[in-house]
């Protein structure tokens, strides 16, 4: 016997249901389910994705059994609808339409109308008694068939409309009469005979089967399968095809069609929100041909007197009730496509309703309290990422301006302000009470100031993980980097973008949650934290076991982070501090250092500043444990470079200018990722870490006689040799006892390291027997694995994934096939060899929550990330806590 | 019952042998072992390591039984010299030195004569029949002593004795009087009194046992220490105590002390070499105040009568006996010191001797001849680093400059020339018919035709792989880099060294194998590769598994590595060729092209020429593998960058010189080892591939064509993803087959790709599946591993490598416990996902002898050096195969 390849559905029974979207495709399996919870569906049949697989594997055959199915399948609905395909006087007419397991552009996607001829056209307009209506239809269904099934240019068909209209004299296709439209009817069928030298089919079953196997083969089309590529989708898959009787929403007063959301999408307030169109089609109410109307009266009084409650009550009636069964039924909020023909009610599409961030929390705390579903559930709900739309201003949703350019969205929030290009401009035009827009080609460390005062930050250079992103993300500020088409000219003071010159002064906003940026000032709307995002939160702190820490240099940082939940530091670098003005003279002093002696008296002066940030942060923080990271980039960042500053740094420190050029081009490397920096300047010169371990030793003191009971974690950059570690720990250790003993105090205090080298991820378990703790550097690891620098590899990682050779950037999420290969080796090495090791991941995956979901199952003990993804990563964690709990 | 510590020796039996280095140290060992052959060794007793390192353990407690076993053998040795320790007629005198398992430098080395004091120094002029020998012995006593076991500071001595010479009148120390000496053996016995508030010790035992404590103690002595964590030596090694009786050369004329090689240790010829004085101890030959005589006759007319030989025959002939017993038994050269004490000859030492190695291969191809070893074993007796020595001129070893300086030894051999510090001045003074030495503060592909021009290359910075060490290796051409000293003035066209100015037109001398610099034209010895090399090396390739390809560029880089023994090329880095002058202009036009039609353009000229340069390479290599590296390097490296070539650039392709200011700006990168390189550059441009492949199967037919039967073996670098190997190995062979269609003849070639990236490694199971072969590039995956850059890791490693925090240079010799990690898990997962997978190396550590080692053990079919190193690689691969074959 031939395989089951086709399943019924119609009058209340369906061979699928919902569960079986492997075979039926998402579409298909959701028509089934609300068959059989008897919900007017109009009857129909899905063939199964196995016959699509089948189809491809032949190379084009029908599986055995197929068409006798689909015949069979045919008849019965026939008989369902009391039509016939054919028939003359009773036409049945079906749609064909695909649905994968998940939705994928680049499919075909739909032909309507299927079994319209010369014949039975005129049966249609005779029963719906609308002769043009049925023969608009005709002329659509040939436009749409020979477009989408046999391939007549669409361009083709638009110039024969146009020819059409004007000779008619008319401005609008519904001018058309209907002996124009059979005049273009004929029209189009001498169009597809001359392009493809056969004629249109008058068949109804081989225009049925002409969709179907249109449909199988859609499925190896191009965009269908460079996106399977980019989005890692098995190409053997396959799709299924759903084949349904037409029902129509345009059979007079008494029909119409509409959409709708069974909560606000917008909001998540739990009111029926939607659309309707009176004798109109699906598709009239999408185009915005025709203002739709409101399905309830309770949204507007404008509204409520043609709101479909008030035309059609009972088919309004029937409409609520069936929402209301399909929410109970798939318990969670519903995007809903109705059609009404002649006063009775079919279902078209049900699916789970897409939602902004804010709707999510309050659609899943209010099913909660209405018992629909449990906190679990509740936790499972809603999207990480759509968490940042809370806490950041976005442009009003009602507005549509088109962008001049587009950048990586590397910090969200959207802001406005007048475009300086220099932490100068930036601070006096703050001074002067503007808003700016810090605009460089990249950003440096110098640039922090003007960061920090600046609105938003945008750069023409530099990927997600680029000196602007991740300080950026930091500062909760918004910023978009990368935007590449952007040419910026520091002497002329402009910005060209496309030919069109934006001028230092002029105002431009930018929108970091999606990379855009605009000319002008566009309306925002402001973040709003109310009583359901708490209740939601705490739920995810309840399930959660990852810890959540942020990134933090300063005491304004840390209580940020703590406001936002975050329940201690994993990265405080202690670099960031040395870029004040009043400390970097003396910074570069101490790098300019002929030797020892100089050096330390420069680091003397440094230590009472490097103390008291700690002690602001320790205060801050509470006894929360905090994270200090040793010097980490290369001297040569903190060295001036402009003529200027050269100038001001002799006279400084009493060097001649060409002394201090000879420094900075001594320091200068080829490749600083990979040069003297982090604890390799702590070996080479090992009186930095000694001075800023007495620093944090002597803060840590301090905090602990205010009462505060303080847990530093001396953190060691960069080591990728077990002996750096042992050596500098002792150093470490050395100091701290020191003063320790000098101030009678004791403090407990840990001493770990990064691992963000591959050779220190392999070689864990030798690191581990000198370490307290780990903590993850996946930015730097990733460079590292993969050989890709995050600051230039911009440009080819946009052509990678738009080539579907990587399928998401591995800066943003994590990679866990190699740099996760790592992670995992490191965690189980470094837990066999030092079971008490503490471990963690502070590079900026940390607030990513698919990587966050990957480092709980690795079985971390916290991530760390910038203070405005705090939220973020603690709901991640509690997802994957919830995942894991099965 | 005591554990026994001490072992005896003496009258022809020993308690120890050979084969108790670990017990006995390398030193204790020999002297078992000659004693027990029946060879005169003055007798005595070797305290074991494991004394040592109980004493240690227990913080300076000799262990149980060791004091009554020393007091033991004392006795017997009392009754075997039939002396007595402090008997005023006959005093036993002793030497103690240690001797641990491998000789190491700060060590406590010897203490000879003790067991002098007042009373029985009188004894031992008595029975000399020589006072000033016998109180010289003991005021060289005290001072050795009083230094070495005391800790009183040498200098105060030297005073001392100075003021002693200045009050007698004197010039010469052997010029004191008797009543001198004593004088100032009292002025030393106070001065240790007054700088340790204690006697100097009279007791003969206490004088034993200060020793031997201080050989113990010497064992965590600062510079032991410091020594044994940079070679990676246990600490609980411990070291033996050797004391032994001391016998004496300045008996008088029958008495003489010499040292001899049992074979020529500089060219290995089968003759006995040694120096010796009459009436002399050992000191005085090592010392050179006198010079002293050959031992055989046959060395030279002149030496003849003054020989050992003629002087003393009938020891001469004992010698010549005991040396060839010695040869036979261990059969190997052997190194020895003698004593002849009253015409009684005494051997003091015996070990393998060091040699050149030209020396090595004659002894051990001789060796073989004699029955003495079998092939395998003299395999094993050269260091294949010491095959350098032959391949390249070296200094002669006869002169004795002092170096200016010293950098890293790059690529061995000496030359000298004229300094210049530009290619052009390079390729005028080589017209001219001037030798040169290329001085730069480091190279880049710009000055490869200066490079190719000079003698020698000199740089101020970059390490073992920078890139003028890796173009001067793959030349042949001796280079010193990183010579950090030195510092390079272009406008001045000046070198200063430590104050010292040389100008261009300068001669200087550079020794690549040593890394030093010298003043002036030092006179060159030319190396020989006589039937001798040719017997060892066809040896060699007849053990060997491992093949062994070379690195070459050119045709005439491919015949010299065919000589040098390479079975194939294992990469020729098609970039090289896009230097050469007639070519640059049209690569940069290349990359200027502001399209695809452009760059294809370009790429169409100079797609004849690579062809032309792949056919020369598969003429040269008649058959063998040649294996090509597409495009690899970023293509910011080949743009202009001085105004001069910005000017010739622009005007050649015809663009403003801002426009090419751009672009080159356009394309500049923070990291570029991190950057636009590699395959992402044949992703992003997929044409510069392709036309590389086409150019490749072009020059295969055509010399298929020629009758050879070419291997071309395309290979793709810097892969980190499967997708980017899928993607371009279909266009490469796409491309081969248009080509083979079109040309109607069929190549059978193999694509592959570089394993360097640390991803790539552990990944390597999924990149097997469409690879045919892997070839590990070890320069980029040792960077990528520890995040180091060759170019910039100088500043830091040097630190490293005195700290002991890495044992070596990993660019230069591979870190088995991180990367070849990575190269152990790719060769692995590799080879189970495809076991017809070839795999190779090609970096740098392809040619170094302990990396071609470690590459046998895991198993790879080939490693590829520069043409130089091919012998060194064969020789390696051999002594890999015959370790393993045990």
């Amino acid at each position: 016997m031939a395989k089951k390849y086709v399943y019924a559905f119609g009058d209340g029974k369906a061979e699928g249901n919902a569960k079986m979207r492997n075979e039926l495709g998402g579409k298909g399996a959701n028509i089934a389910e609300m068959t059989n919870l008897g919900i007017p569906v109009p009857p129909g049949f899905t063939i199964s994705t196995e016959a699509s697989t089948r189809f491809m594997e032949s190379g084009g055959e029908h599986p055995d059994g197929l068409d006798e199915q689909v015949s069979k399948h045919i008849a019965v609905l026939e008989s369902r609808m009391g039509s016939g395909f054919g028939d003359k006087d009773n036409p049945l007419l079906v749609s064909v339409r695909s649905g994968a397991r998940i939705s994928m552009p680049g499919m075909m996607d739909t032909v309507l109308n299927i079994g319209l001829n010369d014949r039975t056209v005129q049966g249609l307009a005779r029963r719906t008694d609308n002769p043009r209506f049925a023969y608009d239809s005709y002329r659509r269904f040939i436009h749409m068939y020979g477009d989408v099934v046999m391939g007549v240019e669409h361009e083709l068909f638009e110039g024969l409309l146009a020819r059409r209209r004007q000779k008619a004299g008319v401005e609008q296709d519904n001018q058309l009469s209907v002996k124009d439209l059979e005049e273009l009817i004929e029209d189009y069928k001498g169009l597809v005979k001359s392009e493809k030298t056969m004629a249109f089919p008058e068949d109804p079953r081989r225009q049925l089967w002409g969709a179907i196997d249109a449909v199988f083969e859609s499925w190896n089309g191009n965009r269908a399968v460079v996106y399977r590529r980019i989005h890692g989708i098995p190409n053997d898959w396959g799709t299924a095809v759903n084949v349904q009787a037409m029902v129509f929403g345009n059979m007079g007063e008494d029909s119409a069609t509409g959409v709708a959301f069974t909560r606000d999408p917008a909001n998540g307030e739990p009111r029926f929100y939607g659309e309707y169109l009176i004798n109109a089609q699906g598709e009239d109410v999408v185009a915005g041909i025709r203002t739709p109307m409101s399905v309830s009266m309770q949204v507007s009084d404008e509204q409520s007197g043609i709101s479909l409650e008030a035309k059609m009550p009972k088919a309004y009636g029937q409409l609520v009730a069936v929402y209301k069964r399909l929410e109970r039924h798939y318990r969670d909020m519903q995007d809903i496509e109705f059609t009404i023909q002649q006063g009775k009610l079919w279902l078209l599409q049900t699916r789970s309703g897409k939602r902004t961030g804010r709707s999510a929390i309050r659609i899943a705390v209010d099913m909660v309290s209405e018992g629909l579903i449990d906190k679990r559930e509740a936790i499972k709900r809603v999207n990480p990422d759509q968490l940042e739309q809370l806490l950041h201003p976005m442009i009003d949703p009602t507005i549509n301006a088109e962008p001049i350019t587009k950048g990586l969205p590397a910090s969200p929030g959207a802001a406005s302000g007048c475009v300086v290009f220099s932490v100068e401009e930036a601070l006096q035009s703050v001074a002067k009470g503007d808003k700016v827009v810090l605009v460089r080609v990249e950003t440096s460390p110098e640039d922090v100031e003007g960061m920090k005062a600046a609105e938003a930050i945008l750069t023409a250079r530099g990927g997600m993980t680029s000196h602007a992103a991740v300080v950026a993300r930091g500062m909760g500020k918004c910023c978009v980097v990368g935007a590449s088409e952007l040419q910026v000219d520091y002497q002329r003071k402009t910005l060209l973008v496309k030919g069109d010159t934006i001028e230092a002064g002029d105002t431009i906003t930018v929108d970091g949650t999606t990379g855009h940026v605009y000319k002008g000032r566009l309306r925002t709307v402001e973040p709003i934290l109310d009583d359901f995002y708490n209740q939601f939160m705490s739920w995810a702190d309840e399930f959660r076991k990852l810890r959540v820490r942020a990134n933090a240099d300063t005491p304004e940082d840390a209580e940020n982070a703590v406001q936002f939940g975050a329940e201690g530091i994993g990265l405080a670098r202690t670099e960031h501090m040395f870029f004040k003005e009043d400390r970097i003279p003396v910074v570069r002093e101490m790098i300019m250092a002929a030797n020892r002696e100089e050096r330390v008296r420069a680091l003397r002066q440094i230590q009472p500043m490097q103390r008291e940030d700690f002690l602001g942060v320790f205060r801050a923080m509470q006894g929360r444990p905090v994270t200090i990271r040793l010097l980490d980039p290369p001297l040569h960042e903190f060295l001036p470079h402009d003529d200027e500053d050269i100038a001001n740094t002799a006279r400084h420190i009493g060097r001649s200018q060409d002394e201090v050029r000879a420094v900075v081009s001594s320091l200068q490397e080829f490749n600083p990722m990979l040069g003297h920096r982090g604890c390799r300047l702590g070996i080479t010169y090992p009186e930095i870490y000694e001075v800023q371990a007495e620093a944090i030793v002597e803060a840590a003191i301090a905090a602990s006689r205010e009462g505060i009971d303080v847990k530093p974690e001396i953190m060691v950059p960069l080591v990728s040799i077990k002996q750096e570690l042992v050596e500098l720990r002792e150093r470490i250790q050395r100091v701290a006892t020191d003063v320790m003993n000098r101030e009678g105090v004791h403090i407990r205090f840990l001493i770990g390291t990064m691992i963000e080298v591959p050779r220190a991820a392999l070689l864990a378990d030798q690191i581990a027997e000198v370490a307290d703790f780990f903590s993850f550097g996946t930015n730097d690891l990733t460079q590292l694995t993969f050989g890709f620098s995050r600051d230039d590899s911009g440009k080819y990682l946009a052509d990678y994934m738009s080539k579907g050779i990587l399928h998401g950037d591995p800066f943003e999420t994590i990679d866990q096939a190699g740099v996760g290969h790592l992670v995992r080796t490191a965690v189980e090495k470094g837990r066999r060899a030092n079971p008490k090791l503490k471990i963690g991941i502070c590079g900026e995956h940390g607030g990513d929550p698919e990587s966050v979901a990957f480092f709980g199952a690795v079985g971390l003990d916290y991530v760390s990330c910038s203070p405005f993804r705090v939220p973020v990563a603690r709901l991640a964690a509690a997802q994957v806590a919830v995942e894991n709990s099965r």
